[in-house]
């Protein structure tokens, strides 16, 4: 398959440079005016590809292109547009527009499907805005009930209601977006790697067999605030203390399952009021835990819900621990996984099997349809960083395995 | 000396009422919307009590009341009317409004000085925007360099001289601030304890004859970031757990150095990206450490930085400690200290010398003058928190001994 890959790699830099930070810092956080911006040109992008669109009530957009046979499911690919602050440009960019980019070099190809095959854009795979990972694909799938959904509020209190009607999208209700099981017959995501295993053996393709298991907590912590000067050591109630002790908690709980997969991260920590002459009065952690193996995950949920409460016991700090999601692992589709590996073989392409330990909307398509995700290399395995990097040539063999692929699943 | 303590009680009340966020909440950081306007209200105090107001390129304000001998120099005394996120309405303010009240009883009383009286109302006595307490009484004292001054940036990057030009400060250089030493005969600030040991004794008048020696360090952490699910345990270069373990490590030092005075406390504590499933890259943690003692003082201050550098060192991130401000304790003066007691014995009133634990514009101004400081019970010892109380009796006892040494003072 003759893949364009100057133009997709012009588009990808252009979608890039529509960030709330300057250059080469990436940030498009949900609702953003740098994320509806981001949206606008994706959308574009479609429309000039003969794609139809449309947009749910979450703001999942689907572009479809219509096949011959339009009562049979339709063949499904996609991923996200959104960044965390500071991010790079490929994180969930390439699932996106390499798959406009896919099903341009389909129609060149002179290729009519059997099957529609339509692009999903999920709404915020990235949990900045509500803490709250995949909100489109966990809406779409069920796994988020809309009433769960209603609860989200961001961090300056606006819940995912009000931004709706902000955003336009109140006019059908949350309970809309949900899909039934079946309405597509598979789905595949192409995706940076955010780990180096492709990179150090030099192989240009992975197919996804297994997803890792993550959980997420969140923990408030509510000790007694004073001067920093006035209050004496012994009497203190510290809440950034306690959070201390827990985030180094949390380290040791993964690191002693004994399980190099186990990974556990504290990467929200806020305290208040925050002024240096301010003994911590409260405290915000959120901490991800994940593994390929659920028994070693909530192994290490476990233990850390047990020792972050005796630390607060013990500092005399509140202690409100909540389990924002708790999600089981994956397994994409062995059929599709082979079909996968058989299409990057006719590309002479070589490929294996992997393990993905970071989230993906694909963990929760998989609930409603047979599902596999394309990685490519990603350099240095780094992401969510503005030197993020995959190479044209990489993307180029990643978008050529994935048009195969939607032409292999939308033809019969 | 009758005090109007109705009319003081309803002042402090509408000032507490100029915040930026909703009551029982006091927050004015320097330069806010809240602090303009809290600033306003006091000058139309100082003019309807009959005082000639200044103002300097900082925006320290000096209310006088000429005295007879306008030669000699003045009386001083003052306090400040910032307030840290999530204050309460009584530190500063009751210097500030309770010396408008000494001076409005002075008056009713059919005194007239021979010495001027000046009030005072420092600028940022918080180093909430610029990480430094005491910013006007550092300048007026000469403590602060006006070229260090002019190097402070808020947290937003904004510099004090930008800020100096938005506030229409500009007229005149940063420079013009400094007063020779003996410009002021005496200065007396009149606080809230911020502590509990009047309270405890039940004792309304503090004398105090030391204040305590605070040091602030900023540390700036540096790590590797990257995606929480990718990036294995082994290779992390984590910020936020190497801040962690220093926040302890604080704590550590201050309770091994024996001394129940020496206190440490990690106020500020932000991190980069901040977002659930990223490795933290970076930290910025500000550190305070105080002591009566120099010595103990200085002893647990090169105990954390020598710490932080191992616990950086051995997780492979990179550490900058700087020493914002090292500041030596101020003794009082003690013919001042002497006076202040015998006035409140002569108003009935118990009284006792103590030590300030707190920072406050009196430490600098002992660089120029005698000085020397009055306090009154705070509930609890509860300070920087909503919930701060001294009670109207109290507070009128204290400004009535404030009132007497004004008068006393400026007498002769």
């Amino acid at each position: 398959m003759k893949i364009d890959i100057e133009t997709l790699q012009s588009e990808i830099d252009a979608l890039a440079a529509i960030s709330e930070q300057p250059p080469p810092v990436v940030t498009r956080v949900l609702f953003s005016e740098a994320d509806g911006r981001a949206r606008a040109i994706v959308k574009q992008l479609c429309e000039e590809a003969g794609l139809a669109l449309r947009q749910d009530a979450v703001g999942n957009l689907f572009a479809r292109w219509t096949g011959r046979d339009a009562g049979k499911p339709p063949v499904a690919t996609g991923s996200h547009i959104d960044a965390i602050p500071n991010a790079g440009r490929y994180d969930g960019v390439v699932g996106v527009l390499g798959a406009i980019e896919a099903i341009r070099a389909l129609r060149r190809d002179g290729f009519t499907p059997a099957r529609s095959i339509e692009l999903i854009v999920f709404t915020a795979e990235e949990p900045t805005r509500f803490g709250l990972g995949c909100l489109g694909s966990r809406l779409l799938s069920g796994v988020l009930a809309p009433e769960a959904a209603m609860a989200l509020r961001d961090g300056e209190g606006r819940s995912l209601e009000e931004w709706r009607a902000t955003m336009g999208l109140a006019a059908q209700p949350l309970s809309s977006v949900r899909l039934a099981r079946g309405v597509y017959s598979a789905f595949i995501e192409l995706h940076i790697e955010q780990g180096s295993l492709l990179e150090r053996e030099n192989i240009p393709i992975g197919v996804v067999e297994r997803i890792a298991a993550p959980a997420t907590l969140r923990l408030q912590l509510t000790g007694v605030g004073g001067h920093a000067g006035a209050l004496l050591m012994p009497g203190r109630q510290d809440a950034l203390l306690a959070g201390a002790e827990i985030a180094l908690a949390v380290e040791q709980a993964v690191m002693s399952t004994g399980r190099p997969d186990t990974v556990g991260t504290t990467g929200v920590f806020r305290i208040e009021p925050g002024a240096v002459n301010s003994v911590p009065c409260r405290a915000w952690l959120e901490i991800d835990v994940r593994d390929t193996e659920l028994r070693s995950r909530d192994g290490a949920l476990e233990q850390i819900e047990r020792v972050s409460a005796g630390i607060c016991r013990r500092r005399g700090v509140n202690c409100q621990i909540e389990r924002l999601h708790v999600d089981p692992p994956a397994l994409c589709d062995p059929t599709l996984v082979t079909t996968l590996l058989d299409l990057a073989a006719a590309e002479n392409l070589p490929a294996r099997k992997m393990i993905s330990r970071a989230y993906h909307d694909a963990l929760f398509m998989a609930q409603l349809c047979p599902a596999a995700m394309l990685f490519i290399p990603s350099r240095g395995g780094v992401s969510h960083r503005p030197d993020e990097y995959s190479s044209p040539e990489q993307i180029r063999s990643g978008v050529a395995v994935l048009a195969g692929g939607l032409q292999r699943l939308a033809s019969g």
